[in-house]
């Protein structure tokens, strides 16, 4: 007896123990089983209306130039944070009260409004946060992104990346390194010192250097860093390197002394994770290009705040679909266990957003060792997500897929007519404030995101209606 | 029916035509069908002693710990090259006259000549040449390596890299970058004044800078590179930007005047082979630390004049084994054709001797963009090497092969008795003198070189005498 098992898992161990031949195939129907979803997928799989605009939003996507013009504090570049009276943080991921955020997003919260001075003791600074005394808002919703809590606050220095072509600004604050930093929860005086010295040392540094450079294109360093084995969200050591030295002319010229120079240089040779902010706010540019393209149903936005895990698409521009944060499977520092770890947090996931990080795994074999899985996986893992983008990035290549493009433009479609969800690699904090980074791994944005999302979009006027399926399930 | 055909390739064309079923095995006998050689090959293959010697020269090979002690002319660093009434021009590959020089050496050397102010025309140059009036020496035999022809002459600036463990050193020179360089065998005005801009202004800023600096370890390095897409013979993209980072503290602390250090910093920036040749003074520091263990049969030297290809085994030092230079399989610059190739040149195949380069494509899957090739083809390629060769390298690691050491430790014994040459990559000159590089690509070292190498090797009295085969052909 030979027998086809098609993704009903509890008969897997029956047939295992009959000794009859089978075969399991890992299926699930279209938008686990919800019939009315899965639906209305093939049917906007089958509209060409839809194909057209997310053809569009794939094109301002990939057309994007980030180009980076400079450094400055985010109460004089950011709009809308201008106000000195206004006490208001930015944070990773959808929105969300005080009361409802986890331990490393509380954490960098509270180091933010130390740092800025609004509180003089971790006590007081929690009784102002929970008394709703400073103003939560997400970094996306200011054209930001943070990594991890990423906590921007009004005194902090932030990277200003422009698209010429557009006038179109992202921004993103200063990586700190890893370990006990605040993004990751960590909120000591060690962790505020090093906001002092980013402040008041690095941030005028980069702005002379950047000054005597002048502006930087950073989408063809980029696609050179995706060559050199990085893949740009958890890998950045080439970027960094490539940085450092399209930076040193300028800082060689800068009229600053000469141990800031060197300071700076070291901090540039230490920290292989330095680009990762500049990639960030490169996808961010990327994303929001892509953004409010009318029926598109391409994902604009991945981003978590430890809490919950909130995808928008360019047809519902602004809105969040969320879902619980997943957990994180990865590779532990020393000391640290999977009953640690705080669940997924921060937007780096912008890189996935646009085709970068676990979308591009194939790119940055070597990145196993930070985050698990083997080279193999990496290949096969890239390869899965082409059958869930709108296609491959024209200027972002992998090596090692003989130059096919990046998988790009998540397609919430396809999301939920194969049941599968984004890759992201990612850092991983500890669960309670105060500690910071514990680790690194993989995770999958949630398909109840694409799922809820695709339920919102409107379905136009008119639309063919697909036959039993608009797609054949498997890559 | 079904047929198996075992090696013999004119069988082919009839089973194709004849409708039988059959699969071809590519296969030759042992040592190409040489039954005193095979039986040699295997004798040696058989040999405890043999493999403790091996074993010996590929620990010498491997510990080696190249460390970048600074910079130098020629005349003043090179043991015997002191004497300034001498006119002696270093050459890459085995020993060679001018009469049997290929087109690019020749090219090399009269531009040597002229730089040096031996001649004035070069026509004096070349008739200087002819009549003996230079003596000519490999780099090889003066603990040097150079690039393609690997021309190398007293006034010219070199690289010094030793081991502090042994005082051991290695030199090469600088890289001029690509095109119309007097390594490819061009000489004109521009060739002529950018060795002297080497000479006089790179020179100077890189021993200031060095020398603020302090020695530089080399080794983490290259491992590091080789985790970003390099294998450190035809790709240096990723150490070339390392080496940048690194050495940026003391260029900005050398008391050399701006522009200068504008000057090389651009240079860095514009020249992704820049390293080439620290890496290859790094590679024949290795190889020479394992040359000389009685009885090892690992190659320590594998070298190209451009007209003949010689090898050295560890047991037989300093001892040639030449066969003519094959020719490359590559990619050629716009305009060049096959035709117009050079046989293959160069010392450059000393990072194959150590297992980088060719012996590590799968390192470095971008390069199939400059020599040829595939993704795919680049991983098999390097799972090909290991069955020549002694080992994996304990520092050197490939992460799309989950890290595996790189093969490491070519050992003539199984060359010859697979038949499998070592695979090498390299630049293309043009044949004829005066031109410069037109294209890269790939080439293996002639069997012969083994064959003959193995043939000189003595085998100690009471050695076992083994089977039919000591060894299963196939990898």
């Amino acid at each position: 007896m030979n027998v086809l098992n098609v993704g009903i898992a509890s008969f897997l161990p029956g047939l295992a123990s009959s000794g009859a031949g089978f075969t399991a195939l890992d299926w699930r129907p279209p938008a686990r089983g919800n019939a009315r979803l899965a639906f209305k997928a093939a049917r906007l799989l089958a509209d060409e209306r839809v194909d057209r605009a997310n053809a569009e939003a794939f094109r301002r996507m990939t057309v994007s130039r980030p180009v980076l013009l400079g450094v400055d504090l985010v109460r004089r570049c950011i709009p809308g944070l201008h106000d000195p009276q206004r006490r208001v943080l930015l944070h990773a991921g959808p929105p969300l009260a005080w009361a409802r955020a986890s331990g490393p997003l509380r954490g960098a919260l509270l180091g933010a409004v130390l740092w800025e001075g609004w509180a003089q003791s971790a006590d007081e600074a929690e009784a102002l946060l929970a008394g709703g005394g400073v103003e939560l808002e997400p970094c996306h919703h200011r054209g930001a992104v943070g990594p991890m809590a990423g906590v921007t606050s009004p005194s902090m220095p932030v990277w200003i990346v422009a698209d010429p072509g557009t006038g179109r600004r992202a921004f993103c604050n200063f990586n700190e390194g890893l370990g006990k930093v605040l993004r990751f929860g960590a909120h000591d005086a060690e962790v505020l010192e090093r906001l002092s010295w980013m402040a008041k040392v690095l941030f005028p540094a980069l702005e002379a250097a950047l000054a005597a450079r002048g502006p930087l294109e950073l989408r063809p360093l980029m696609a050179r860093a995706l060559h050199m084995g990085d893949e740009l969200h958890n890998r950045n050591g080439a970027a960094t390197a490539l940085f450092t030295r399209a930076l040193a002319p300028g800082l060689l010229q800068a009229r600053i002394p000469q141990e800031v120079q060197l300071a700076l240089l070291d901090r540039l040779s230490v920290n292989d994770h330095f680009f990762l902010n500049l990639s960030m706010a490169a996808c961010k540019l990327a994303a929001d290009a892509a953004a409010g393209v009318p029926g598109s149903t391409l994902c604009t936005a991945m981003a978590r705040n430890g809490t919950e895990f909130g995808v928008q698409l360019s047809g519902l521009p602004g809105r969040w679909f969320t879902a619980p944060a997943p957990e994180v499977e990865g590779l532990f520092f020393a000391g640290y266990r999977p009953t640690d770890a705080a669940r997924d947090l921060g937007d780096s996931a912008i890189t996935e957003t646009v085709g970068l990080g676990g979308m591009s795994l194939a790119a940055a074999p070597a990145i196993v060792r930070f985050v698990g899985g083997s080279a193999t996986s990496a290949l096969e893992g890239t390869g899965r997500m082409y059958a869930i983008c709108e296609g491959e990035h024209p200027e972002f290549t992998i090596p090692a897929l003989d130059f096919r493009g990046a998988p790009t433009g998540i397609d919430a479609r396809r999301v939920v007519d194969l049941n599968r969800p984004p890759t992201i690699n990612t850092g991983i904090a500890h669960r309670l404030a105060g500690i910071g980074q514990i680790g690194a791994g993989i995770t999958a944005a949630p398909l109840e995101c694409f799922e809820q999302a695709l339920d919102a979009m409107e379905v136009p006027p008119g639309a063919s209606t697909p036959g039993s399926s608009g797609r054949v399930t498997g890559s």
